[in-house]
């Protein structure tokens, strides 16, 4: 079974086109796939985390503006449609961007264009995967952290799409997640993208993160990332730094996967990445409790072994290897 | 205020003696305080969790088997009613001791001897606090986990009863506290009690506590004890070694805080110590997924700075001040 996270669902039998998506905020217990008929139901299931993963909103937000523009009756209704659609998640770099890049192909081409961004994502991820997985044992215990699958990207996902490849090329992985609090993406989106997979996972506290390396031999972690700079220091979700702590102390190789869209080619060390705080509820559920809830953390390049992109796998030193990636024409060409 | 965690409630204006404790269930949104007023309460509280925490399990069991020889009809229904006490958490060893030690005061002695081993828990609390706050800092952050306050033991509490005594003696600190997956007794319990005591708390998520470390200028941290070895290994609630190794990362000293009674002089080091698994539906919600749900850890003595008892401190190499603690014959006269 492969899971549709959003799509195009075109005009038939006298219904009118819509955008498609699986409603991430009712998983793992239903698989529940709905219709964006409207544009206020496509901000809508942004805002709402129904559709998540800032390559997924992005794939999910240019299908949003075909879509506008059949229902608007005027250029100017239409602008103000795609507007709201760029800015219903504004800290999510791949909306803006994808909603730009679809209305710069012009009336005639806004679908088309949707179309390939979608089809660039699932490229993108593959050869993520591709790389990703040639690092991965032949068989062994792995452990991630956060979603970072298919219903992270609507494609095959990062560095879960690496140990989907691995699987699928024979490698014999078993994999323990971590839960991944305050938002349990670990225990409610990865535990059930690898069942769907057919891969064999165990989920854990994050707490036991470190223990289970330790006893479940653990042979190589691997997480996304959010933002690396050019010394390969990465913002990703709360917890990878100390996993990269734990797997450091262990000698275990900490792996990094992500679209090279991730680097900030501008951004010299992770000093400089703002670290986003979110809500105190989401922690805890009893009142006047102070909270602190930062979103993600930074892990210092030192502790990651190699960074993973579609234009292949960047090693210590970074200062080096990542500029690098930069002026790789093609990932194709290095991949096939 | 001071929370009552468990009390011996005697006959009164015709109401018949009863032993007391708060519901640890429904903390923190109720105190809630009951009355157990026969044999099958008194179990029945220790079996659900109502009391929890080894030394308060203990205390509370010894006012029990005081109740019972008060309500049984002859000696053979009050034997059932001990043995049924004692078995009412096989695992917790401080049980069987307290409920040992109060039949062998014999008859008249029975309340007695629970009032002793009630009063000498705080005594021994009293004396864990007092060695613990000489070692943290005069003002800062401090990192704690799990709860070892006075819901634990019935008396002061253990690393959370340092940390209070070091406020009360005026050590402005800040205390960070992990929610404790999958029980959130660090979120549920430890925030609580630090609000009693007026200490500044702030809960984070156990991935959070590396970053926080780092980005919060944490100066110590101090967490609890199942069992320790004689070279200071130490079985404690998962996530501590995680902890141990990020704390050991940045330097920042690692405190344990227990009774003397935790240390297993007979166990050389922690390989011997056996990893409970608990139940799945701890760590999730959804059906047929694989858990791996270990209760503690081990953390290596070597990444143990000082463990506190109320014999007094003891720091490495522990092969040579662990034994020495054991022959110390009075933690009264260590202490003033």
């Amino acid at each position: 079974m492969e899971l549709n996270v959003v799509w195009w669902s075109p005009a038939r039998d006298g219904r009118p086109a819509a955008v498609g998506y699986v409603d991430q905020r009712a998983l793992p217990r239903d698989v529940r796939e709905l219709l964006a008929t409207d544009v206020d139901a496509v901000v809508n299931a942004i805002a709402t985390l129904a559709v998540r993963g800032a390559p997924a909103i992005g794939v999910f937000g240019a299908y949003g503006v075909a879509l506008a523009r059949e229902l608007a009756a005027d250029d100017d209704a239409f602008a103000a449609s795609a507007a709201r659609i760029r800015a219903a998640r504004p800290t999510a770099v791949n909306l803006g961007w994808a909603v730009d890049r679809v209305l710069a192909a012009g009336p005639q081409g806004y679908l088309e264009e949707a179309r390939a961004i979608h089809a660039e994502q699932r490229e993108v991820d593959r050869a993520i995967g591709e790389h990703g997985a040639e690092l991965l044992p032949q068989a062994g215990a792995v452990l991630t952290h956060c979603n970072t699958g298919p219903l992270a990207t609507a494609g095959y996902g990062t560095a879960l799409g690496a140990i989907i490849a691995a699987h699928e090329a024979g490698k014999r992985l078993h994999v323990y997640v971590d839960e991944t609090r305050p938002l349990l993406q670990g225990a409610r989106l990865t535990i059930f993208e690898l069942a769907l997979a057919g891969v064999p996972a165990t989920l854990i506290a994050d707490s036991a993160a470190a223990a289970t390396m330790r006893d479940k031999a653990i042979a190589a972690v691997i997480v996304g990332a959010d933002r690396i700079a050019t010394n390969g220091d990465t913002a990703n979700k709360i917890g990878t730094y100390g996993l990269a702590l734990a797997a450091a102390h262990h000698g275990i190789p900490f792996y990094v996967a992500a679209p090279r869209s991730t680097i900030d080619f501008d951004l010299r060390d992770g000093g400089g990445i703002h670290i986003e705080e979110r809500a105190a509820h989401e922690v805890t559920a009893f009142e006047n409790v102070s909270v602190y809830n930062p979103a993600f953390d930074v892990t210092p390049g030192r502790l990651i072994s190699a960074i993973v992109t579609e234009y292949g796998v960047a090693r210590p030193p970074y200062h080096e290897s990542i500029p690098d990636l930069a002026t790789r024409p093609s990932f194709g060409l290095t991949l096939r």
